[in-house]
C-alpha cells in the first residue's frame, strides 16, 4: 500500500480548472494530488529570426517553481542570476512534447509561447505540467479558430505524460514527492493518443536496472498514459473534435 | 458610474484563501477584483549578516507577475537578465509595509520571505499583495506561536492598503486596470488599524495635482483602508486575537 | 538646535555649478550641504521602439552612487551583477519628477538621458538630483533651443523637490544624514511653481505617523519647495524666461 | 549505405589518448568520427555546503562546446550572459551516467570535476564526452590510489553511450551529425557493463514513434553499448582490474 | 604646435584637490587639462580569502567612466551586464602601478581599495588615474599612520605615469583627446622617482613603429614622468617626507 | 641552466598542426613548450553596426583558458558570471596583435573571429595565441581568396610575438610557468617581419626595473620574434607568398 491509499498502478486525482486566468488565450490550473501548476498558453504576432519568411510558427515553453513551492523556499532564478539546470531541461522537454503535436506550418508566423508555473510541488510536476499545456493549447488554438478558420486543425493528436518509478523493489505509477525522493529509477514517458512515443527517458542514477525492469516501468506508464488521454477526451468534449483531421502531417523537418 | 458598476467609493469585492499551499507557513490567494496574486510566507532560521548576532530578526519581500499576468506577455526577469524596476519599487513597498507592523527583535533570529506572485493583474497588484501577504503572515506567526509561545506578540497592528486615482477628473477608489492606465494622478496608501499611516505615495506624473486634490485622495483612501481592516479582521475572526497586546514596542531602529 | 546649527525648518546651503563638464548639453554640479551630485542632460536622436513613430520623446534617469560617496565603500552594482534596489527606486523617482515638467511632443522623437551620479551623499541625494537635474535638463533645451527654434518651449514648470522627517518628536526640513539614520518617519515631495504636487512619498518604517504629522509634515516640505523654487528661479535668471509659455499642455497621455 | 559508407549497425572509429594535458588526474582526448571532445577529470578537497560533514564526496560535469566546433561560430555562453539549454542538458546527462558508476561514499569529502570540451561536432558528442569522461575518470582514480589505497575501489562498473536513430524510415547506430540532422527519431542509451541500464532518452520531435520502434532502436543501441565496453575493457586493459572490485554497493541515496 | 598651443614636449595644466570628498581615508579631484578623475582610497579590515592568515594587505583599483564624461553618452557597465574591455584593462595597470609603490607586508591584513571614476574624458585618463591614486593614496597612509604609527612607511617611492604617442610624423608628450583619435602609435609608461620603470605599455595598431620610434617615445615619456614627480612632490611637501625610508623592500613574491 | 634545459636565449620547441578543425576557414593546434592553444579563425558575413556601409571589414579576439588548463582547475567565466580580467586583457591584445597585419578595407564587409582557447597553460599563452592565430588567419584568407580572388592580398606582414622576463638576476627568453611565477619583471613584445614594434607591455610589478635592463629585455626578445619568424616563413611556405605584397597600405583610421 502507498503512502497516499494508492494502488501500485494508481493515478493521482486530476482536476483541472480551464479559463483559469483572462488575459491568455489558453490557461488552466491543474491538480494532480498535491502538485499544482499554472499553465497558459499566449500567441504572439512574431517568429524568431530564423523563421522570417519560413511561413512556420515556433512554440517555445517554460518552467518556473515559485519560491514557496517547495519545501525549503527556492530562490528565484534572478537572484541567483541564472537558471536553473533542471528548469531548463524541464522546460525543453515540455517544448518538445508539445512541439510534436501541433501543425507549425499551419499556424504560420506566430509564436507560441507555454508557461508553466508551479504553485506547489509534489512530484511529477512536468508530466502535469505537459498535460496541462495542452488542455490549455487546445483552448487556445480554438480561440484562434474563431478568427482565422483553419482550413486543417493545428493539433494533430493528443498527447500525455506519466512518471513511472522503482521505489524499493516496487514498480509504481505516477510518484508523489515522497516516493520520487525515496525512487531508485524513475521514468517519463510522454505519448500520443494513437499509442505513439513522443519521449521516454528514464535515469537510474541512484541504482542502474535491467532490461526486464526497463520493459515492466514502461508498460505501466503505457497504462497511464492511455488513462490519462481518457480524461483529456473526457474533459475537452467537443472541443477536441477536429483533433486528428490533421494526419497528413509527417513532420516540421521535411 | 464606473466601468464594472461601482460607485467612486466602493472597494472591489475581496476574495480570500487561506492555507492555498501545504509548504509555506502561512500562504494566502487572494482575488480583489480580477487581481489575482499568491502570498505566502516562508521563515528561515538565519539572517543575514548585518544582524548576525543581534537576536533581531529580518523581513523581506520579493514580488513578481507571472508572464501570462498581463495583456502582453511579460517576459520573465531571467530572460531579461535584470530585475524589472517597477517590481523592484513595489517589492521594497511591501517589505516596509509588512515591517512595519511587526516586532523584529521578539521573532529573534529569523528571516520572514514574503513571496507574491501574480497571477493575473488588473489594477491594484501591490495593495492586494500587501493585504494578502497580512493575512499569510499572522497565519505564519500563529503557527510559529504553537511551538514558540511569544510572551510578545510579534504583529503589532493590522495593516491595510488601497490605491486611489483622478481619472478625468474623478475621484475614484481602488482603480482597475482599465481606470489605471486612464489616471492622470494616482496615490497608494498603506495605514494601521489606529489610523496611522505607513506609507503614502501619490504621483502626478501626467497631471501634477493640487493641495486639496491630495486632501480628497487621501480621505477617499482613508475610507477605503477602514473597510479592509474591518474585512481583514472579520476575516482573522479569534486567530487575530493577540494583535493589538504589544503596543510598547517603539521601533526596530532605537 | 539641530546638529549642524540650522533652524527646523532652515534647508541647507546649496551651491550649483552649471556647465560643470564639456561633452554633455547641460551639467550641473550640485551641493546641498554635504551632499555632492555631478546631474548631467545628453539627447540622442532616438526613442526606444514603443515609440517610433509617435512624433513623441523619451525622457529617462539613471542614478548611482559613486564607491567612495558612502561611509562604508559602496560595492559597484556591476560587481554585484544587479543594480541596487535603492537605486532603482531613485531613478525611476527622478524620471517621474522630470517627465512631469517637460512637454515630450514638443521634443520629438529624442531621448533625453539623465543621469545623477553621487559624489559625497549626506542625506537627500535625491532630491538634490532633482534640483541639480532640472538645471541642466533648462541649460540642455536652452542649448538644443539654438538649433531647433522650439515655437513651443519644452520645459512647462519649474520643479523642485525637498525631504522632511520626523527625528525624535521634531520635525525637521531637509534631513542630512545624521538626522536620516535617526529620523523614524520621513517624506519627500516633489512639487511645480504652482504649488501643484508632482510626487508624495512618505514612509513610517519605523514607527507610523498621524495624519497630523502628515499634514504638518507637507506644510514644512512645501515651505521648503517655494524657497528652492524662487532659488532656481535667482539662478537661471533670464534663462528661465520661456518656462511657463506653455500652458496649454494637458498631459502625454491624452 | 551511409554517407560515411558505414553499416546501418556500425559504430564509427573511436581513437582515444589519455594523459592528453598534464594537470587534470585523468585527460582524455577523444575522436569518435569527426567528433572531437577533450575530457578531463580534476579532483578537489572539498564538497559544496549540503555534503559538509556527510563523508561522501561529489561529482560533477561541465558540458561546453568550443566556438568554432560547429559550422556555424557558436556564441560563448559568457558573451550571451546565460548557460545554453541545450549544454545544461547534456552535462547533467553526463553528471547523472558517471555519478552511476562511481561510489562517493569511498572517495570521501572529495569533489570530482569531469570537464568535457567539445573542439569539433559532429553529431554524439554526449555519448563521446561520457566515453572519454570514464577514461579519463579511471586513470583518475587510478592515480588517486597511489596515495590513497583505497580498501573497496570507488569505480563498480563500466559505462558506455551510444546514439541510434531513424533517418528515413532506417535506424541507424551512432549518428554523425548530418544523419542526426535528418533524424525523425533519436535516442540516447547509457549502460553498464553488466547490462544494466543508467539512462534511455529517445524524442520523436519530429515524428512520434512507435513501441516497435523504440524496442529496435534500444535493441540497436544495446549492441553498440556492448562495443564500446570492449573498447574501453582493452583501452584500458590491467588499469580497470579493480572495476567490479565493488558490488556491494547499493546507493548513494539509501 | 598642437591644437592646444602646447609644446611637443609640454605636459597639459595638472591642477589637483586633495580632499575632497570626507568619507574616503584619501581623496583627490584630479584635472590634467580637460580630463577629470575623481580618486578615492579606501581601507578595509579585511583581504581576500587567498590572503587569510598571510599578514599581508592587498590593494586592488577599479576604473569607470561616467556616462556623461564622452562625447556620445557611455553605457553603464550594469545595463550591458558587463564591465567594458578597456575599462578592465586600465584598472588592472591602476592596481600594478600602486601595488608596484606600497609594502602590502607592512599595511598587513587590510584591503585598500582605490576607485577612480572620470568624470570628464580628454585623453589620458589611466596616467591621470594613477597620479590622483598616488596623492590619495599618500593621503590615506598619511591618516592611517596617525593611528598605526608605522615603523617602516608602507609607501616605498613616488610613481608617475604619462602618455606620448606618433601624430602625423610628430612625437607628442601627454596626448589630449583629439590627438589621441588621430594618434598611429601610442605609449603609457610608469614610472618611479629613481627612474625605474614599472611598466611600459606601447601599441601600433594604427601603423607598426620603429625601434627608434619606441627610444625617442621613451625618451619622452621618461622627461614628462619627471617632471610629474616634481610636480607630486611639490604638492605633497612634508607629506612626502618618509616616502623612500623603506629601501630594504624587495617585492611582495619572495 | 633553465629547469628545462635550454639556454637564456632559447626559444622552447614550437609544434604547430594545420586544418587541426574541419569547420573553421583556418585552424592551428600550436605547441609551445608544454602550452598548448588551439587557435581558430571564422568570417562572418557581416560586421558590427558602426561599421555598416563603410566597406570595411573587422576583426576580434576571444581568449579562454579550458578548466582544466591550469594546476588549480579554473572556473568558467559562465559560472563566475563575469568574463575573466586577465582574459580580457589578453583577448584585446590578440585582437591587436592581428589587426595591425591585416587590411580591413580589402576584406570588406566581413568579421573575421579569432577564438583561442587554451587547452594547457605552461606560460606564454598569450604570445603562443597570436603566432597561432597568424597561421590561422593566413590559411583562412587562402581559402577566401579562391573564391574572392583579392587584388591587392589582405595580409600585409608576418607578425611574432614572444615573452621575455628578469628571474632573479638572470633576463631569460620565453618564459615557461615555473619561470613566469618566480619573474620580478616581465615583457611581452608583438613584431613584424620588417622589424616594426606592434606592441610592446613591460611590467616590474614585483620590483621597477632600470632602463638598461628594459633595453637588455628588448634586445632579447627581438632575437625571439626573428627566429618565429622564420620558423613562420618556414611553415608557411608558398602559402605566404603573397604576404608583403600590401606595402601601400596606410592605417585603417586614415
Amino acid at each position: 500500500m502507498r503512502i497516499d491509499g494508492r494502488q501500485k498502478n494508481e493515478l493521482r486525482k486530476i482536476h483541472i480548472i480551464r479559463s483559469f486566468t483572462k488575459y491568455a488565450l489558453g490557461s488552466v490550473f491543474i491538480e494532480q494530488g498535491d502538485t499544482k501548476v499554472v499553465c497558459t498558453v499566449m500567441i504572439e504576432d512574431k517568429v524568431p529570426p530564423f523563421l522570417k519568411g519560413s511561413q512556420e510558427g515556433w512554440l517555445t515553453a517554460e518552467y518556473n517553481m515559485l519560491p514557496s513551492s517547495t519545501i525549503m523556499r527556492k530562490q528565484r532564478d534572478i537572484s541567483k542570476g541564472k537558471i536553473d539546470g533542471r528548469s531548463t531541461e524541464i522546460q525543453r522537454l515540455i517544448g518538445r512534447a508539445l512541439r510534436s503535436v501541433i501543425d507549425l506550418k499551419v499556424i504560420g508566423e506566430k509564436t507560441i509561447w507555454i508557461d508553466c508555473d508551479v504553485i506547489q510541488a509534489d512530484g511529477g510536476t512536468r508530466c502535469a505540467s505537459i498535460i496541462g499545456s495542452f488542455i490549455a493549447l487546445v483552448d487556445a488554438i480554438n480561440n484562434l479558430d474563431h478568427t482565422n478558420h483553419f482550413e486543417v486543425y493545428p493539433v494533430k493528436n493528443f498527447v500525455s505524460a506519466v512518471s513511472v518509478g522503482i521505489v524499493g523493489n516496487q514498480i509504481y505509477l505516477d510518484l508523489n514527492y515522497y516516493e520520487d525522493s525515496k525512487a531508485n529509477v524513475d521514468m517519463n514517458i510522454v505519448m500520443t493518443d494513437d499509442d505513439s512515443i513522443i519521449e521516454i527517458q528514464g535515469t537510474g542514477e541512484e541504482r542502474p536496472f535491467t532490461i526486464l525492469e526497463k520493459d515492466r516501468l514502461f508498460e505501466l506508464a503505457l497504462e497511464g498514459t492511455k488513462d490519462i488521454i481518457l480524461l483529456e477526451r473526457d474533459l475537452l468534449g467537443k472541443d477536441a473534435i477536429r483533433i486528428g483531421e490533421n494526419k497528413g502531417y509527417i513532420g516540421n523537418k521535411q
